[in-house]
């Protein structure tokens, strides 16, 4: 174990790659721009970062960003620094400062991505993590050995509350695990959050009063810090189970906030990661970036899907959702339930299966179930079959010969 | 004036442009990959995204970001879409998810930059906006027309908290107007938040005793949202005058509570600015960006500067400072002060004058004050000498032929 702080990069730079990462860990620590009076070598050495790897990776040879100082040919490297801990914190706010502040702006750099941190476990100390995770998600709507099969509440925006309640009770009564508000649908005037709460917690009430279960239902309290606290004790007063949130709406601070005051667990929805990841080779690689909520508590996290209607690649997505289930230290492991969601029907199953190696996710689809031609009932029960035949090592074509809703759904999807 | 919000975007697209605009309109609103039972055309026509303005701009024939779609030769458009408030609500976190949510993500997009953001009026009358802004700070440290000179704790990190009131110490004796405590600096245990601020306190309550001053102290508290609300009350206490906080840190969320605990003006830093807006045609552009945090209420914003150590060409520099001091609404200006610093001497201050067409600005340096061969109190001097010949229409030559501190600057600058 180490008490320093560690960040792995990739570096592109158009200068002397050793200079460019010097002056990287020198902004990042210590340095500035001139030697001053009181930055002794024996300040450096105990509050300087460190650049603790260097090594060339292929160049792609495309164009740098804006600005970048360019003395000879770009190039690539792999590199890692380190802080000590007592400069930064044991603070997620300070350590992005630390780790993701002003280093991407230097000319030294052509473009920057941070691909990896790890921490002191003085941070699994201070930091909740996730109440509930995978396990904990799992006891609360009584599914084991299988994907949650999620809907989404469709369309995005613009349903009155009643309607929405009406579309929560079809994925219910169509035996879903788990429905997703969307991340467009907070409080808005056509919608207000606490008579959607109501709408809906009738239609669930009254259907675990008929059946004896509840799904997971993520209401989405997006909102200020005072707003989703009050949200949140709401949801709970109505018996609900699971609470959404957009990450990069709120940020670390207010994540956090609700987090400590939560008794749910927290839908964490990744909206806007296309401004902060998709560029190949500056900003954030997404495990990175989520280990910064695993520890403030996120317990699902959503990573695209196999086959999605987004941007990604198959091979990126897995990564994403193969990171969240690697614990971050062997005690406190603090794993989040990765959430597959984006045009998903029945078709990326056997791949989703064979790709992640596990069934410990949430499967979520908003047309991929509910257009269903037989219903949403017979979607969630096309998906389920999907799945067991997924895991049983079963072929789609074979499963669907003994099962008209996954048959009727392949001829739709 | 208008009731629906209002996003301007550069869309690089390789597909036919309306089709891509229509789709990005429809997953940032009410639409889904599949049109469902629910999607009526009466809900669409009220809760749907409008695509206003499709006009061509001049492609840059750069590589597209990875995954985009690519029918046709790509092309780069001006795109302005349009919301019903009543869908999104008066919420700056739920605007975000709207405006720069999943649309960074689609396939249809090969690249895409958020450039402005305008907001009906009901936003003004739910968000707070500066408490203090360019007149406020003034008032607190009585400078008029002319610039506040700032300095800057350096080293970055490493100094104790009697260190650090040393450094204190040594600027306000120079006469400095604005100090502020590094980013990365907060409340390691090698300093302390509490410490550092009882230390700095001696100091500057000494100093105003003597002299019926007290400049402007932006101490960094960021932190989880009870620590900066308590710190800030700590602050308050010990008779200080600012703070400071990392926006991308904290989070909107996480600011809007300090904001509206706040008694004091809220210095707001950047840092990690670099993977969000400096892609010249992905992300954040900082008008749009700058807006949500000017609404939540940031007194001063960091915009680097001119000639600056970043990335960032001057051009740049001045649009997002002249954005700041534009106002929001003619009743509601929500105006920023905008904070030039990165590699700053007086070499500059000319050319900020001339472009910026103000003095409403606070100008920092770290080494080019502090590391003035005749000590900081020169520096300062030096500083103030050549902003009030900029503003006298005087060359910084002709100055300097008067002012032995701004000669001895230009010899080493």
């Amino acid at each position: 174990m180490t008490d320093r702080i560690i960040a792995d990069y990739q570096l592109r730079t158009g200068i002397d790659p050793e200079r460019a990462a010097a002056t990287i860990a020198g902004e990042q620590s210590s340095g500035t721009f001139l030697r001053l009076a009181g930055e002794t070598a024996a300040l450096t050495e105990r509050a300087g970062a460190r650049v603790e790897i260097l090594e060339p990776l292929a160049d792609d040879g495309q164009p740098a960003l804006p600005g970048a100082a360019a003395g000879q040919a770009f190039s690539t490297w792999r590199m890692t620094l380190s802080w000590p801990q007592e400069t930064v914190g044991i603070s997620l706010p300070n350590l992005a400062a630390t780790v993701a502040g002003n280093l991407f702006e230097l000319r030294e750099v052509a473009a920057l991505k941070l691909l990896d941190i790890t921490l002191p476990q003085a941070f699994a100390d201070h930091y909740p993590g996730p109440g509930f995770g995978v396990e904990g998600t799992r006891r609360i709507v009584q599914v084991d050995c299988r994907p949650l099969i999620g809907g989404i509440i469709k369309p995005s925006v613009g349903l009155t509350p009643l309607e929405t309640a009406q579309a929560v009770r079809a994925l219910c009564d169509g035996g879903i695990d788990f429905i997703k508000d969307d991340e467009l649908q907070a409080n808005g005037a056509l919608c207000p959050f606490e008579d959607r709460l109501n709408a809906v917690s009738n239609v669930l009430d009254a259907y675990e009063a008929k059946t004896g279960k509840r799904p997971l239902y993520a209401i989405n309290l997006t909102g200020e810090v005072d707003e989703m606290l009050a949200r949140h004790d709401l949801v709970v007063a109505r018996g609900g189970n699971c609470v959404m949130v957009s990450l990069n709406s709120v940020g670390l601070a207010g994540f956090t906030a609700l987090r400590r005051h939560a008794s749910l667990p927290i839908h964490a929805h990744r909206n806007g990661w296309g401004y902060l990841g998709r560029s190949p080779d500056h900003g954030w690689a997404f495990p990175a970036w989520s280990k910064l909520w695993r520890l403030a508590g996120a317990d699902h996290m959503h990573v695209n899907a196999i086959a999605n209607k987004f941007w990604e690649p198959d091979d990126s997505v897995i990564a994403s959702a193969r990171s969240l289930l690697t614990p971050l230290w062997d005690d406190t492991p603090c794993t989040s339930m990765p959430v597959f969601s984006s045009g998903q029907t029945v078709r990326q199953i056997h791949e989703t299966r064979a790709c992640l190696g596990s069934v410990d996710l949430i499967h979520c689809a908003g047309g991929g179930i509910a257009g269903h031609p037989d219903g949403i009932a017979a979607g969630v029960e096309a998906f389920r079959v999907a799945w067991a035949a997924a895991e049983a090592g079963e072929t789609l074509d074979d499963a669907a010969r003994k099962s008209t809703p996954l048959a009727r759904a392949m001829e739709v999807f």
